[in-house]
């Protein structure tokens, strides 16, 4: 699997069918993932090239870690991994989201939680608190 | 408005209450925006520091764009601005998500489509192609 250098072309890039990823300067895309039935922001990861290939080929969420500079697949060990029903892309082709049923117990966090997104950043005045919810 | 440094402690960035955003070795969070009341994904953008703390300050959704190099409002210019409902961050407190109501008409890409996620990547053996729906 081949992935097309980006059009310089921002109408082609834009609305074209033509599948071009653009990786940053770091050689990531970012990846959305969410629930394929109830929506929700589930987490947010990173592919390299090889991740996003894997995914597509295997239809499950393959991402690269920054932290561990590796490529890894979600679910790996806890079996919680991500069966894709849908990917999709945004205008300039730098963002992927993945619409997924997890499999297992069905949390996409690390922490056991359903979804990485578990605190709300709640601010007054100056003063700024997380709250799990 | 001051961001503390991340702790050293994984438990209290991820379980503590203290808001102690992770910002890339490029300087940037990654802000995930969804329609308050559809759920749907609308955009992914990057902030650095001032770009969160305009937002947390104005509640309403400031980037930092890595193509302009420079600080945004979205909707400055459309009048779409972003109008925050909640903020939410995840377990590595790497990644914000807004919630937002779009104001002026609605669109959140600059293309003029409600969501910059207008196009789906449908595989088929080798052949991927990109279908507006």
């Amino acid at each position: 699997m081949h992935f097309p250098t980006p059009p310089e072309n921002k109408q082609e890039l834009e609305f074209g069918t033509i599948f071009s990823p653009k990786f940053g300067e770091d050689g990531l895309l970012t990846a959305i993932v969410t629930d394929f039935q109830t929506g929700d922001l589930l987490m947010v990861a990173h592919m390299n090239p090889e991740a996003l290939q894997k995914t597509l080929e295997t239809n499950q969420g393959w991402f690269f870690s920054r932290s561990r500079n590796t490529l890894w697949l979600k679910g790996e060990t806890s079996g919680n991994v991500l069966n894709i029903k849908e990917i999709r892309t945004d205008c300039d082709q730098d963002a992927i989201w993945l619409k997924v049923q997890i499999a297992g117990s069905g949390a996409a966090c690390h922490t056991g939680e359903t979804s990485c997104f578990y605190r709300a950043v709640r601010v007054s005045d100056d003063h700024i608190v997380l709250q799990s919810d």
